[in-house]
């Protein structure tokens, strides 16, 4: 099989989404870069591949496909015989609580924690100053969040059950820019998310897209 | 099969979705109401049905799955062999595109459309008066996302392509409300998504869902 076409940045956190799932299960890829700086994603023929103008895109053949959540859907599905099981599809409750924590990430843990992270490490990049009144509110929202997973990790290893899954992988790049920030406290201060956050960041398949995700201080 | 049990309230637009899917499938559910207005949805025993306090819920047996947008994955799969193919499964591509136009839904269009019907519908069933600026921020926000509809719906009948399927069905409770505000322009204004509501919207088993949307002046 030729490898597949990943457009996007290794810094970029939906970009490094895919990455990791590229990597947990072995699937020959090639990175293709776009540049921001100057406005690719914005203009053709950048947009025939995503008319949102967002990396990354994806293309594997005469498919071409966007949106990162997505994307990894589509490759775990595809390669659901290779790596680890990330859908769990031979089990309908285990796919079904996959289905479950992946709609958690998207809805409920992603909103605060992408404002966070854009405060305290997309911001400064371009000259621009924190909004600690923007930081405090959206701490107070993940920490509600994460006293949530605090109780659900008590109970099962990983957010969908005793396994790695596809809904665990989503939050890894997120997750690691924080833990660079002062707000890492979030994480750290709870034992069973700090174990869990230990556990999925130290995978190899998301060590190798970690030195790559190199943004402002972080 | 023992009927399903949805908790939830039929005005609620993740009530709505998920009834939505219901209709399509002919999936036999019995609707539980949850009383918001006495907090039941913060308390117990709602709260271990889903963790976050947010309706729906849905009970099938011994199984309980929370988030509206997994919950109709769920259905969708699980009663694949009924009804309309809202998951395209036997297709990968097929697949693959529902899945990306269910993620714009859910991060492109879901931000700024429920912001709208916060400000026009929501906020003044509780005394409150719209902000003008959100709504005109938004206002443009879905704006320049509606064009994007606009040019794909030009080349194919849905959004994943000529047949319907769970991404367009997703997007039919807010649109709902959305029509019965002074932006209804926005959806009205342009031919291809005019259509497209227009089919989507006077289908048998959303005409269903839509007698219970009384929300407001709505």
């Amino acid at each position: 099989m030729a490898p597949v076409k990943l457009l996007g940045l290794p810094m970029s956190t939906c970009t490094a989404r895919v990455l990791a799932c590229l990597h947990e299960k072995g699937i020959d890829f090639e990175l293709v870069p776009v540049n921001l700086p100057a406005g690719e994603h914005k203009q053709p023929p950048f947009l025939s591949k995503n008319p949102f103008g967002q990396i990354p895109a994806l293309d594997d053949g005469d498919l071409t496909l966007f949106e990162s959540r997505a994307i990894t859907k589509y490759l775990a599905t595809k390669r659901n015989d290779v790596g680890p099981d990330l859908l769990r599809l031979g089990d309908a409750k285990e796919a079904a609580f996959v289905n479950v924590w992946l709609e958690v990430e998207a809805h409920q843990y992603s909103p605060p924690i992408s404002a966070l992270v854009y405060q305290r490490v997309v911001l400064p990049v371009f000259g621009g100053t924190p909004d600690e009144k923007v930081i405090e509110a959206n701490a107070e929202k993940l920490g509600k969040i994460l006293d949530v997973y605090e109780e659900r990790l008590s109970k099962s290893k990983y957010l969908a059950g005793d396994f790695y899954s596809l809904a665990d992988l989503h939050h890894l790049p997120y997750t690691y820019y924080l833990t660079k920030t002062p707000e890492a406290k979030l994480i750290y201060s709870r034992p069973h998310v700090k174990a869990w956050w230990e556990d999925i960041s130290s995978r190899p398949a998301f060590k190798k897209v970690a030195e790559g995700m190199v943004l402002g201080n972080a």
